[in-house]
């Protein structure tokens, strides 16, 4: 056989890595915290160190007070956010499942794609796009379709609505149901108490309120939701996110399954140190703050909030887009002169609605105030 | 309802993370190089920034050149090797393709366990777990099953032997056969040609030749391979890695799918500029020199390499484990005295031998000297 020499087509010079200074306040991700991206850099070890494994063990209790839960399985799966969503589904679901989804926004429109994909028969609950499910028709939702799983997003990015789940897990025992609730963009930062609520299933990202770049996705199953997989009559059908094997490499047996992105976790384990420092009660309180500071600062340069007080997420505030002003050119503006990247809407809201979002290290007054002034001048000058 | 206060019960006090300074000579991951870690830590932009979009850019050019392909598809997955794997099966695979898998170590078996969960009738190919399989032998397992799909591990990691592809691509085309093989420990270290060689579809990881952290997995998808996932009757029945979706945010739509890894994208970005930079040639030939060291080091201390001299990878080398000898211990005390890691054996190989990479950045000469001297006081010791 010949032999094959070297193709130089793609072999590109390029030259050292020299990102701009963006200040990330849109719907995610958003800045880690520097000494987060201190962590990710600190020196490798194997996947079964160890020294690995007391970090895992570390960043499995910190997750459970994150999420306020005593759930044995509480791991991040090696994906982001989005793979940890797909997991809970995978891993829940089995063919002819009935699951009623709550469809508010674009993460709920998600969810049906994916329960969709594992066989399930999806039942739709439908609000329009910043509106919230209150708990008569969630009951009534149940009555009706009788699901194995109800989804629900807890907070949604793609909206800003917060979703109340008070007395939802009640509902959902009687009825033999298993809840699943979105928390990506309330982990850390909007009040969540997964054992008090009766939350079954969660899932979460690293890159909104807990201040960790994108990478890994933490999600919780309660007792009941361990139970439906373990009596699975067919093995999940997707390997990489199979739990019945990961939660051997992250339970006491540390069976290998797949290399975990090893500094992925060291900044994971900071961000949750940092929460552990800070305390729940304080980190909530500082993001309503800001938040607030920021819906009065909107409201005194005449922009208005799309997503009513009651419901309204604290680490992500939609912003309704004045007449006659393209959405789409102030954030550019706001990117290119000011280095602070918002977003637009989705879906119902495209065009219609700026994603303004504050969450963890970035929930701070000094943020809001450079938001609102910047933000002033893009829309003048659009 | 009762207000619900917050439970302390799991927030922990952890220090400051202080990881040892191990060298990682086991089957990967392996140390990255201080300039990918310090990549790693720069400051987060959004996933639709234009910087990060100029990035995405770069990063696939630059694959391509790694793995010396023109493949427009060729991306990495957010995930680990281990998802980078599944993606190509999920994607291929339709149920009742017939694969074709050789099985001659670890990930031989776990291609046919994932090719199962997506319907795949798999037929298996076995050799003794360190053997390769002849062009002659692939040859009448095309003819005897006529499969859609062939599965070969270029670089088995689990034996260390290096199956020779050369050939397998022209007797593929001939049976409308599509060829997938598992470069995770080639990628970067290994000669290898996906074009020259007729690969449709390959998978790999970033933490073993290209010395970079795990968390991504870098695949490519050549235009036979592509045309069945255009013609798929169903969807891909896996969300997260749906390359007709995620395709279209690597791709130049730039739609929004999921959030990648922002970071270890930088610190992939920075490992494949330093292959760019060393080139291909000088990159090989370093890991086979190191090697060439190594396996003589070997002999002069009464050691032997498992794989005959031909098949063996140089990023990988499984050494046999004298009569006697407690692997396990041997092992443990390099880790303890030494901050050595290197790893045993699986599956037939279990406890039979050791397994030694030199791997990327790792593959130095200093590396080996460091190891044969450990190596050799931890058998004396053991």
């Amino acid at each position: 056989m010949a032999a094959v020499s070297v193709n130089d087509a793609h072999r590109i010079a390029v030259p050292q890595l020299d990102m701009p200074p963006r200040l990330l306040l849109g719907p995610g991700p958003s800045n880690a915290h520097p000494r987060v991206l201190q962590a990710l850099s600190s020196p490798q070890v194997g996947h079964l160190d160890p020294s690995f494994i007391a970090l895992m063990t570390e960043v499995q209790e910190l997750l459970r007070y994150a999420w306020q839960t005593d759930n044995s399985l509480t791991i991040p799966v090696s994906g982001t956010g989005s793979a940890a969503m797909e997991a809970t589904l995978a891993n829940s679901v089995e063919p002819g499942d009935v699951v009623v989804v709550g469809v508010n926004g674009y993460f709920g429109e998600r969810l049906c794609d994916m329960a969709a994909r594992y066989g399930a028969d999806v039942r739709r609950i439908e609000k329009p796009w910043g509106e919230v499910f209150d708990l008569d028709e969630i009951g009534e939702a149940l009555d009706a379709h009788r699901p194995a799983i109800l989804a629900l997003v807890h907070a949604e990015t793609s909206t800003g609505a917060r979703q109340p789940i008070e007395g939802v897990g009640e509902l959902c025992r009687e009825m033999d149901t298993l809840l699943l609730v979105d928390t990506v963009t309330s982990l850390g930062g909007v009040p969540l108490f997964i054992d008090a609520w009766g939350v079954d299933m969660a899932y979460s990202g690293t890159q909104k309120c807990l201040s960790c770049p994108p990478g890994l996705g933490p999600l919780t199953f309660g007792p009941r939701a361990v139970e439906k997989l373990a009596r699975r009559a067919e093995k999940v059908p997707n390997w990489y996110l199979d739990l019945t094997a990961v939660s051997r490499y992250w339970g006491s047996e540390r069976t290998y399954h797949h290399t975990a992105p090893i500094n992925m976790n060291y900044g994971l384990r900071e961000a949750l140190r940092l929460v552990a420092e800070e305390g729940l009660e304080k980190r909530w309180e500082r993001h309503r703050r800001n938040a607030q500071a920021l819906w009065d600062g909107l409201e005194a340069i005449g922009l208005r909030c799309h997503v009513p007080f009651e419901h309204r997420l604290p680490s992500l505030t939609t912003v309704q887009v004045p007449e006659g002003v393209d959405a789409k050119r102030v954030a550019q503006t706001l990117l290119r002169d000011f280095n602070i990247e918002i977003a637009g809407g989705l879906g119902q809201l495209a065009g219609r609605v700026w994603r303004v979002g504050l969450m963890g290290y970035n929930s701070r007054p000094e943020n809001v105030s450079r938001l609102l002034d910047a933000l002033e001048r893009a829309i003048m000058a659009a």
